[in-house]
């Protein structure tokens, strides 16, 4: 079964920009956090409240990212971005987003994330977990 | 002459947090392009404010940059951040950055910008162009 | 004629919410500051970089805001936000917002801003400017 | 004895204005949290992490707030926070905030807040709570 993906259009706002008149960049990857979550969503059927809930999650910090900036987006314009599944690990997994802008390649990236749990010896501590059964299948993997 | 670093200390808000209760990793890039900006302007003496204006520049975009996340940080850490000038090209640079928590490295990162200015032929896009001697000197290039 | 008004549906993100699992505040003022826009694009049928660059104009910045928060929300949830022009002066006006969460109100705002263009004497300034006729008229005001 | 008062000093960054190049208004929201959860710190000799902790609370969520944007601020502006405590009620209290740049008044702001814990009967709730005497008396009531 082929890895998951999933497209959705986010329209850039005033506030994501910067004195250049540009995205200030740190907030593409709070969109790039909102695209796995959306992913994640349709995957599963669930809002991310209900699966982390579901599950016993606390979420899926990220351990590694990289984005590649090509292209400069503004405020009013409406991008895609492009969500996929890249690998699926133990507990970790791995995701690739891309934003077109008009069709162009705007913003490539790719991150690793883990599936964590509160630690129940130390309930202020976060703890990896492996990913369940459910959620790898529905991703497509396994 | 060596390339130049800075450092300096950052306390982890709770506006910076996540429901997990550690930092929403895009804050991280906040911090980050905050610490570059701190180190030029030790570097050149004025605020971003005044050399932009100083040199024509409208600012020094990302091109590429990359993050490791080795220990979560929560709102009331007091972290310290390690910045330094990695290299420097004829319009593009990059930086380091070290996240340190009582010691131990919490976040690493490197990031790859390059110096623009308006583009006199439509001043809705920016245009790179080469970094002034001066500041090239400054950060302890050539 | 009557003053304009809007609705849009926002989904609340994760990283919009704080440790205690619910919006942090002041992301609700940039869901108002994008609501108010997508009024003024729907009202003028440009977007806002459009229509800023159409008027001359460099923004609408917040003079004074006030805002009740009734009902908390959080990630996962979506959110209708209801704005509508309260009135129109002639360099200032008001707008008016509310979050509904399945119908019952979360968040209730007031707002006034003033129109602006860079100062012509030091463009490093801002100066409040009329509202141009055309914007009053749609905006359903004169 | 007096209501308590806390002073700090901010630099705005790049990152928290806007295209306009003046602070995008969300942002002082959040400088007005943290200088809220700065008094806090100072009066209980805790970090905010610490005195949730120790007094069983999961934050001081917004009830209410206004503010007054009186004078620009911009990146490489180093403002002065003003905070005091207004008024100190059963569950809720009161701040006041005043951000100065030069010496002149730029913002004012209010804010109502109310003491909460997690809801013993539905954990996914909050519920207001009395606030622990120690700390109306450590803000200067009482």
């Amino acid at each position: 079964m082929a890895l998951m993906t999933n497209t959705r259009t986010v329209r850039i706002e005033w506030g994501d920009c910067d004195p250049a008149g540009i995205v200030f960049y740190p907030r593409y990857f709070a969109m790039f956090d909102a695209s796995t979550t959306a992913l994640f969503e349709r995957a599963l059927g669930m809002t991310k409240f209900q699966f982390l809930k579901h599950y016993g999650s606390v979420g899926y910090p990220m351990l590694d990212t990289s984005a590649r900036f090509v292209k400069p987006t503004r405020f009013g314009d409406d991008v895609v971005i492009e969500t996929r599944v890249a690998q699926i690990g133990r507990s970790s997994f791995e995701m690739a987003h891309r934003i077109l802008k008009d069709g162009d390649l705007a913003v490539e990236a790719a991150e690793k994330r883990v599936w964590v749990a509160r630690d129940p010896v130390d309930p202020d501590r976060i703890k990896s977990q492996p990913l369940p059964d459910e959620i790898v299948r529905r991703l497509g993997g396994g």
